[in-house]
C-alpha cells in the first residue's frame, strides 16, 4: 500500500508509492548527450563569447578573470517575460472578471561560464561561486526597482527541464506582483511561528540532521536533503543552517559553503543518473524588512524524472513513485564515490 | 510588453507574453503517429478484448453493445496509487515533521473503447456518451465508500501528456484526503459568494458569452471557452450552464451536451494541432451536501504544448506564449470547418 505524507512547509499530502518505485538505472536516459561532449564554444550560441555587443547587450554584471575575461556574465532575456517600464505599472483592469496590468518588471539571464559545455555540477567551486555571487547581486539589486515586487532566481537545465538553449546559464525574474503561491507558504510559515514560537523550516531542519535518513551532505553553512514528503524522485532542498528570511542575508563565507554544496548534490545527479534535466529554484523574500521573519530562504533542486498529469493537474497533489529515503542512500553513495576519487 | 491577467477562480496572475506568441504551426509535431494509424486491437495489449479475466480482472462497471461484447469497461487499476482498505485508514503519524497515512482509497481505469485506436476527439457522440455515464455512475459510487473524501476523474492522452499506455483510457481516484488545492478553490468561489451573493462560475460565463472573443463552442447544457488568464497554450474549460457544485447532479440530457461538446472541442484541438497530447481534469465537489454551494463543476482540458519550467515551479504563476482570444479564434475555425463537412 502507498503512503501518504504531509508536507509540514505546503500543507499538502504527497503520495509515496513504493509498489511503483523505480530503481536509478529506470531514470537513466542512455541516448542522451552529456553535456561535457559538446562543443567548447559554438559560433552560433548568443551566450557564447563574441556575441555581447550583438545578441546581448545591456550587460548588468559580470566577473572578470586574470586574463581580462569575462567568467560570469548577466545580461537583460532578449525574449523577456517582463520588460522595464519608465511609469509605474498600470494596473487597470477591465473589469473584475477581466483584471489585466502591465507585465513591466526585470528579466535577466545569467551566462555562468564562457564555456558552452561546462555544467555547474562539474566546475571548480570557485566558479559556482561567482554564477552565486552574481545572483546575490542582481537578487539585491532588482529588489531596488520601484517596479518589482518579488524576485526569482531559477536555472533550467536539460531540454526537458523546459530550456531551449544549451549554453549554462540561468535566470532572474523581477515580478511586478508576489505570487500567490508565495503568500500561501508565508501564510503557513507564520501560521507556524505564531503557534509553535519557532520557524518551521529551522524545526524541519533540526528533525532532519536528527533522523539523518535523507540527508545527502552537509557543510558549515548548508544541509542538503531530500523533503520527507518530496513531490518527485531524487528532489533535494539546500536550508541555510542560519535563520534568514532572504537570500539577501547571504554572506560571502556562507556563498562559499553554498556553492560547495551545490557542486557536490549536483554531481551526485549528474554521475547518479547520468545528468538528468533539472530546475533549481531559489525560494527567497525580499531583503529585510518587516513582518517576514516566519521564512527561511532555500534552494530547491528538483529533477524531471517523473511527469506531472492529470491527477496532480487536478488536485495539486503529487505521486512519487521512488521512495525519499531511497533516494537520500544512492545520493549519498554517489557523493561518497567522488569524495574517494 | 507582456500582459499580466487576473484568474478570478484560482486567484493567481498569469504571464500573457505576445511577442512570445507562436502560431498553431509551431504547435504542431509532424512526426507523431496518430492515433487511428494505430492497429484496432493489440494482442499484449492489457486493455483490449481478450484480457479482461487475466490483466484487468474485478470489473465495477461496463456498458453492453447489441452483439453482447463490452464497449466501455471499468476495472481496479493494477498498479494503484491508493487502495482498498477494510480498516479505516491509519493517520498515525510519526510526529508532527513525518506525519504519515495509509494511501487508501481506490483507483480505477475506464477502458473508453473496445478498439485500441480511436480516441474521443473522433469517437460517435453516443460512444463518448457511454464514457461519461461510466465517469458519472463511479464518481457517484466511490463518494460512497468510507475511505473516500475526494473523487477526481482525469484523462491523460499521449506520452508527454504522462501516459504509458496508448489503449483509450481515463482514470477515476477515489482519495482519502480532500486535496488542499480543492480546498483552496472552495475557499476562494465562497469569499467570492458571501462578497458578491452569486456564483464566480456562473459569472466568469456570463461574462464571456457577453464578450465572445474567448468562446470555442456553446450548445443548451455546456459552454466550453479559452479561459481569460489561461495557463498554457490552447487550454479549455466547459462550464455546465446550470450551477452545480458537483458532477453527481448531472442529468442524463446534460450528458449528451457533454459528450456533444467535449467531441466538438477534442476534434477542434485534434485537427487543428495533430492530436496533441492532453490532460483532461473533471474537477467537481462531493455530491450535494451543506455548504458547498458556492462551488460550480467544470472540465478543464490542457494540452501540453508548454513547458512548466523552474518559473512556474518557483512562483506557481505560469507564462502562455499564446493569446488566449488568438486560440479561441483558431478552434473555433476548426470546428466551423468540421460541421461544414
Amino acid at each position: 500500500m502507498s503512503e501518504l505524507r504531509y508536507n509540514v512547509t505546503t500543507r499538502e499530502w504527497v503520495v509515496i508509492a513504493p509498489e511503483r518505485a523505480k530503481r536509478p538505472e529506470q531514470f537513466l536516459h542512455e541516448e542522451k548527450l552529456l553535456t561535457p561532449d559538446r562543443e567548447p564554444h559554438q559560433t552560433d550560441c548568443p551566450f557564447c563569447p563574441g556575441h555581447e555587443g550583438e545578441d546581448t547587450p545591456g550587460e548588468t554584471w559580470r566577473s572578470t578573470r586574470s586574463d581580462g575575461d569575462w567568467q560570469v556574465r548577466c545580461f537583460p532575456n532578449r525574449y523577456p517575460a517582463f520588460t522595464p517600464s519608465e511609469n509605474p505599472c498600470s494596473t487597470a483592469g477591465r473589469n473584475l472578471f477581466h483584471r489585466v496590468r502591465d507585465g513591466c518588471g526585470v528579466h535577466e539571464v545569467v551566462a555562468e561560464s564562457p564555456r558552452h559545455n561546462v555544467t555547474l555540477a562539474l566546475q571548480p567551486v570557485e566558479e559556482v561561486q561567482q554564477v552565486i555571487n552574481c545572483w546575490h547581486e542582481r537578487f539585491v539589486a532588482l529588489h531596488k526597482e520601484p517596479i518589482v515586487e518579488h524576485v526569482i532566481v531559477f536555472k533550467n537545465h536539460g531540454a526537458a527541464a523546459g530550456t531551449s538553449l544549451e549554453h549554462p546559464h540561468s535566470q532572474i525574474i523581477g515580478l511586478p506582483v508576489v505570487p500567490s503561491h508565495v503568500h500561501s507558504r508565508l501564510d503557513a510559515a507564520s501560521r507556524f511561528y505564531q503557534k509553535n514560537q519557532c520557524c518551521v523550516f529551522c524545526r524541519t531542519l533540526e528533525e532532519e540532521l536528527d533522523d539523518g535518513a535523507r540527508i545527502v551532505a552537509h557543510n558549515p553553512s548548508f544541509v542538503a536533503f531530500v523533503p520527507f514528503a518530496a513531490y518527485s524522485p531524487y528532489s533535494l532542498w539546500v536550508f541555510p543552517r542560519r535563520h534568514m528570511h532572504s537570500f539577501a542575508q547571504l554572506e560571502p563565507a556562507e556563498a562559499g559553503d553554498l556553492a560547495r554544496i551545490l557542486v557536490g548534490c549536483l554531481g551526485a545527479l549528474y554521475f547518479g543518473l547520468k545528468d538528468p534535466a533539472y530546475n533549481l529554484v531559489l525560494r527567497s523574500l525580499a531583503p529585510p524588512g518587516p513582518g517576514q521573519h516566519a521564512f527561511h530562504w532555500y534552494v530547491a533542486i528538483v529533477p524531471r524524472l517523473g511527469k506531472a498529469a492529470g491527477f496532480e493537474l487536478g488536485t495539486g497533489m503529487f505521486i512519487n513513485s521512488s521512495l525519499p529515503e531511497a533516494d537520500a542512500a544512492y545520493l549519498r553513495t554517489q557523493l561518497e564515490k567522488r569524495n574517494n576519487l
